[in-house]
């Protein structure tokens, strides 16, 4: 039993929602400090290319690397780790890129178009990306499955090229990232890291091709970098600590409960884990769970403290009333663990994902239930959506006129543009207009 | 006959990568004063709110308004200005909003969801936000077509509440872009404008709602504005300058290409427009064309400094050339000015928006085809696609297992769990396993 401190909250209570801004809010720290970094290690690596890139990894990583050749991995290397991996481990791998796969190629767009009645052809062509690049973060955050979950959607998409980089700091290489990476196709491996990988991929050096779109996950110096060059290149979300939302009816095993929670709570001091509920009793049956459950958990440290610091556990009025709360935080994860998900589920408008029933551990979702892993943090379900393949498409309006409907619409374009004083708008308009 | 001093590139040209390059290069301007002065207007808004608004709206706009009451037009006074637009106007606005969206309803996602053999359902469930925010700009560049093209989509979408920021700097309306919101069916109307009014979207005020994103151009005040914002809320592209570029089989009447070349050059000094045809003598032609009109232009002095710095005329070797360099440029707008645009299209990888045969004037698209015409400026249709119902529609994943699903996946969740030392994940999801 060790003793846990964790925030309790009722929705009858006259502050209440002040409490759940306060433990809801979370500023993304903007560093002067790491912004000037960012900004020098940008312009180097546009001013000189590989060397630029050579000497930042030695300094950051420890490295004592003479070329970008010695930072790139061959696809020999990939295969390598892939073949050298422990059946199970190599069966679940493979286990989990099937279905999330699988899952993925549900959410291609098609082009399309239609024909009006005066033979006008108006629609959308729908087209993957070039060539993309993948950032990997190193050290205790490398994780292969996040490797899956990146490439995985750009190779369904149909993206011809896909660029990793993963840090290897002090020339540490984590064997499953690699095995990862040649399961999901990716072509080229590059171990440098932090701004100045996404400073590379964003403009390319000698070696390193510039990339059109960047995504994955990093740290402070990394996201700082992404929000930089985007515009020069597309980037994913900037994410925020990982969080859940369980929505409990009281009538889940108390310990899975206590374990979902942990399962946010191990990633990092500032995730956050929530539960609702409307049995008191229940809220208190949890908080025993985990007391009785931390003590074994090898992570617990972190756990403590992403409990004690970020956590709640929440009395509710009622399943309508968490819904209503559950739309207030718009989680990263949330959980139905109630005995009829599908009768709330068309109550949750904003949710990163959805896991419905007492059986959908939010972990399935993290490594092989098919759907992405890389999900709106912080709220931002509100206005953004899981990764995916339309992540790595874009789209181009068609528009073929028939001399009859080019007349027409030139009438309407020549007014429209002569009330913007835009004339050669409207003249490049009414040369189309038949007699 | 004005002389008008246009760029002549040759593709055969040895250095024609590098001119191309240069011809290209945009670098959108990071000014550390239009930075500090957007960090202190938004501090300023999350912390005086209201009263912020207000001052820098008398200070910036020269206005004299003593509250916000005084800054928001009322539902009644949107209605007025349609209901006294002349018929002409209103029948082309009205004609205009239908066809757009008509082709809107088309890109409308659908919600769906499979179920595997064990029972497990997967799914993806699309839904729209609750609030968006579109920014207008005022004086020279207010254009009632923007309003409608980023108000639309978000009504298709299903957005339930639609806010627009417009400034009247020394209170000058334009009765045709509140003509515009009012058929358009946008909600609120604040005549705000600049940082400020990008601000109090993003994080709202005593008066004004936040939103869940911001969409529309402006000024660099408002992009440099909106970059700070990303992430608190979603944003479009930051838009660089409109570009054109026409690829011409030297058959159609030089002075329609002249005329469509001014009509992107009209915008602004910086617009680009490019020809690219295989027809030396054509180019000549189109030179003349352009010398010819360009006197008869209302905004000849934009037209002539937009073609003589960005402009150009490029001979090609064929069309298959062309459309291999209009991929290495991702134009916003493409013209396919050719006898048969459809044997070109799959050539064309990347472009905002694609206009089809001879007929097909650029500007038609920018007011009543039916696409939108707000497109990836500056090559960034490379990864980004035009404004569209997309853009106001989220998606969260759909997960249920069955008992047996979880139980079967539970055993992969754990191997892999295990594999990135994430013991509570692993034990989450084998609390799962049936025995």
């Amino acid at each position: 039993m060790t003793q846990v401190s964790i925030k309790r909250l009722s929705s009858s209570q006259s502050d209440f929602a002040q409490q759940l801004d306060a433990l809801l809010a979370w500023e993304s720290v903007s560093d002067k400090r790491v912004n000037q970094v960012v900004e020098d290690v940008i312009t180097q690596v546009k001013a000189r290319g590989d060397q630029a890139l050579v000497d930042y990894t030695n300094q950051f990583d420890r490295m004592q690397a003479q070329s970008m050749a010695e930072l790139e991995l061959s696809t020999e290397r990939l295969a390598k780790a892939l073949h050298d991996l422990p059946a199970e481990q190599r069966a679940a791998l493979e286990a989990a890129a099937t279905r999330v796969s699988q899952y993925h190629e549900r959410q291609k767009s098609d082009s399309w178009r239609y024909v009006e009645a005066d033979g006008t052809h108006l629609g959308q062509q729908v087209t993957p990306m070039d060539r993309v690049g993948i950032y990997v973060p190193g050290g205790k955050a490398a994780y292969p499955s996040s490797v899956l979950m990146n490439a995985l959607p750009a190779k369904v998409a149909g993206v011809n090229e896909i660029i990793m980089v993963v840090p290897t700091p002090d020339g540490v290489v984590n064997e499953l990232v690699l095995a990862a990476a040649a399961l999901a196709g990716v072509d080229r491996v590059f171990t440098i890291g932090g701004a100045q990988a996404v400073a590379a991929l964003a403009y390319g050096t000698e070696t390193v091709p510039k990339v059109d779109k960047i995504v994955g996950p990093g740290n402070i110096y990394v996201a700082t970098a992404k929000r930089a060059v985007f515009g020069a290149v597309g980037i994913d979300m900037i994410a925020g600590p990982s969080e859940i939302l369980v929505i409990c009816d009281g009538k889940t095993n108390p310990d899975w409960i206590a374990m979902d929670l942990f399962s946010q709570a191990e990633h990092d001091e500032d995730a956050q884990s929530i539960l609702l509920c409307p049995d008191e009793h229940y809220l208190n049956e949890v908080q025993s769970s985990i007391e009785k459950l931390l003590p074994t958990m090898e992570r617990q440290a972190i756990i403590k403290t992403s409990l004690e610091t970020r956590a709640a556990l929440i009395l509710v009025a009622d399943l309508a009333e968490a819904a209503h709360i559950s739309n207030r935080i718009a989680p990263e994860h949330l959980e139905l663990s109630v005995e009829d998900p599908e009768a709330l589920l068309p109550s949750i408008r904003h949710a990163g994902a959805i896991f419905m029933g007492r059986y959908t551990a939010e972990a399935l979702g993290d490594y092989c239930a098919g759907p992405n892993h890389v999900l709106p943090t912080s709220g931002t379900a509100r206005f953004s959506s899981p990764l995916g393949v339309y992540d790595f498409q874009k789209r181009s309006s068609l528009i073929m006129f028939s001399p009859e409907g080019a007349s027409e619409m030139g009438k309407v374009a020549s007014i429209l543009a002569r009330g913007e004083s835009l004339t050669a708008h409207a003249r490049s308009a009414e040369y189309r207009i038949l007699d």
